[in-house]
């Protein structure tokens, strides 16, 4: 029997009309002859509420407690989406996290998941009922509750399917699959049938916000088909999953970008070994994590070192820039935080030469002047004027056919 | 060391700052040297929410499932509780049901507690730590999350304060204590410094709405001293406990009432053997609870039989009691649902003779008609009609020298 996990974010199951629409897609399924699991995350809404009464009683609340106060959001849904599907008459059973149980480590707001029970889910299964598991909370082996930080749901789905061999983890979300670019900026943006895990990992952590990275990483490391799938209307989404042997992949997947990018130079620096070292060292025990890195080395023995950092830790890393600037002798600092991030996505690259030349070329072309540069195996970066952001996705997705489809 | 659990309703913690004035409340009581266990419920309304979501999902919920919704309201407020107690630097650490684990049976929505276990509150309490726990909910063998009914966190708190050996389970609520009758009837009411448990039974279920029957049946059975206390005041509240030897008790505590009431008389009926569970069994069957129960024999070798039930099942009770009489051949029924029942409590009534008469004296001098008796122990019970119910309420307090004192 084929046994499918169903993934519905907060949106999906934002009022009680949703939930009961979930409910009846979920019943569909099963008399399709569907085994089905369904992950769920709290009422859109619900965890900021619960948020906010944190901070109202405490300015840095504790991480455990924070843990047991919005685990509460995913098991007030578990319990009305099995209400409304046995209102269908659809045998079901809800499971928060511990009651799975989800073991996981005890990194309270940010815990990884270590171990998934499975043997009384596949009992109810083969009894006929729908398991309707809490997204985003774990367990540890001490019986602390735990949350599984942003995105959480999406990875006790994948999780989840990965344990219990599932034929598909399907996202359920409010689009209706990934898109070659964001449609907002280029309305001829193309929704992808696939997509592999690589480049959706790319397209991720460039800024797309369909799903989380570490249930992208988590799917692809057990290999998972992820579908992601509108909640609202019918379709067959887009499927992510390994690459085919055979089937004839386009160049560029799909063009991300992230306008939440801020960028940072400290120039003259005496180029010594372990200078990279010293600049990033501070930056990293501040907690600001850095994205591109570039570094040149000036005729005078002298090198310019670029890095980015995300727009709202700017104003700290150019304080603490201002610091090691005086102790390592540079010439200067400067900083801009009007910069985005443009990429271009695909594992077409790897056998291809001439995506970089292409790309920078049809930029030139309109006039959009390039600050820096990153690649990686199948993604190529480029840092421009935040002006330049739509100008540069539509010229790039009309460079690389992208409206034109497999 | 001494040790007090503390049990907050959910008016006490209504809002953040109502959770902030229990934190600084229990802080305080640390801060004196005990020890503290705190049992709270879910913020007001909170409950009803929830109650209210499971009802457009489904018609009739499931229990299982209605636990598992209404279990996190109290979740909810042990983590806040506890984060607010961090934020006062009063070490706190929250528990639900399960992680405690207080063991029930599987009577979802009404379960029973069949087992605490103590070894982990207790290492808490040592460690100095204030532990904060879900009132209303516990846990089966199997690992469902049950909920304890009505009340459920009054009997949290008062098996808690049995298995730890509490010195006292605090009860704070919106009054300040125990009063011989309610304040809105007779403005001369008079709180209680202490009551029995005999007669807080009798006050609870005869309907003064302070305790739940449950909870004092509870203390009283593993001899927990009981104090009813305002969270909103300061003051020594009420103390429920065992009577004490010596101690010379008023004749009569309190005066309860119950409005909710109705009357229903089958007349002319055969004097058989089992004509009374021929009359009640068929009401019982239906669910309906009978209160008082009243039987004449009549010259003619009929009898007539009375009894009450609640208001709201009067309907009910009428047409099952229409059938019966034709099967049993009574000549007629009647029935009023505009009748009250006073009542008076006070275990002096055991060792003095002439309550009884006292009572219907100063009613009937009020011209106070009764319509029904019922007399127990420790408490003498009259059914009035609807009307009278203040001016027996006050005539009664004013017999027994209520607004005196002790």
């Amino acid at each position: 029997m084929s046994l499918y996990v169903h993934k519905y974010g907060g949106t999906s199951v934002g009022d009680t009309d949703r939930i009961k629409n979930v409910a009846e897609r979920v019943h569909k399924a099963r008399q399709r002859g569907e085994d089905v699991v369904v992950v769920v995350s709290a009422m859109s809404g619900e965890t900021n509420k619960l948020v906010a009464l944190a901070h109202a009683v405490q300015e840095r609340p504790d991480p455990r407690e924070m843990d047991v106060l919005l685990s509460t959001g995913e098991q007030v849904t578990i319990a009305l989406l099995a209400m409304a599907l046995q209102a269908r008459g659809c045998p079901a059973v809800s499971y928060t996290g511990w009651q799975v149980k989800i073991l996981s480590d005890a990194s309270h707001t940010k815990a990884r998941i270590e171990d998934i029970q499975t043997a009384d889910i596949r009992a109810d299964l083969a009894a006929g009922r729908v398991v309707v598991v809490a997204g985003f909370q774990g367990v540890t082996e001490e019986g602390d509750i735990t949350t599984l930080g942003r995105g959480g749901s999406d990875t006790t789905a994948v999780a989840l399917a990965a344990v219990l061999e599932a034929d598909e983890c399907l996202i359920y979300t409010d689009v209706d699959g990934v898109y070659t670019t964001d449609p907002r900026v280029e309305p001829r943006a193309r929704k992808l049938d696939r997509i592999t895990f690589e480049e959706m990992l790319e397209m991720a952590s460039l800024g797309s916000k369909v799903l989380q990275i570490r249930s992208v990483e988590f799917a692809g490391k057990y290999n998972v088909p992820l579908r992601v799938v509108s909640s609202f209307q019918e379709g067959s989404g887009t499927l992510i999953s390994y690459e085919e042997a055979g089937v004839e992949k386009a160049l560029i997947s799909g063009i991300a970008f992230n306008r939440d990018e801020a960028k940072l130079t400290i120039q003259g620096v005496p180029d010594r070994p372990g200078i990279a070292s010293k600049i990033l060292g501070p930056i990293a025990a501040a907690n600001i994590e850095v994205d591109m890195i570039v570094q040149n080395v000036a005729e005078d023995q002298t090198t310019d070192f670029t890095f980015t950092v995300n727009r709202g830790e700017y104003k700290k890393a150019m304080e603490i820039l201002e610091r090691i600037s005086k102790e390592l002798g540079a010439r200067n600092i400067k900083g801009d935080d009007k910069i985005v991030k443009v990429s271009i996505v695909g594992v077409g690259m790897r056998s291809h030469a001439g995506i970089a030349s292409k790309m920078f070329d049809s930029l030139a072309k309109e006039g959009v002047n390039i600050r820096m540069i990153s690649t990686s195996e199948i993604k190529i970066s480029v840092v421009v004027d935040e002006k330049y952001l739509e100008l540069a996705v539509r010229t790039l997705h009309e460079a690389f056919d992208l409206e034109q489809g497999d």
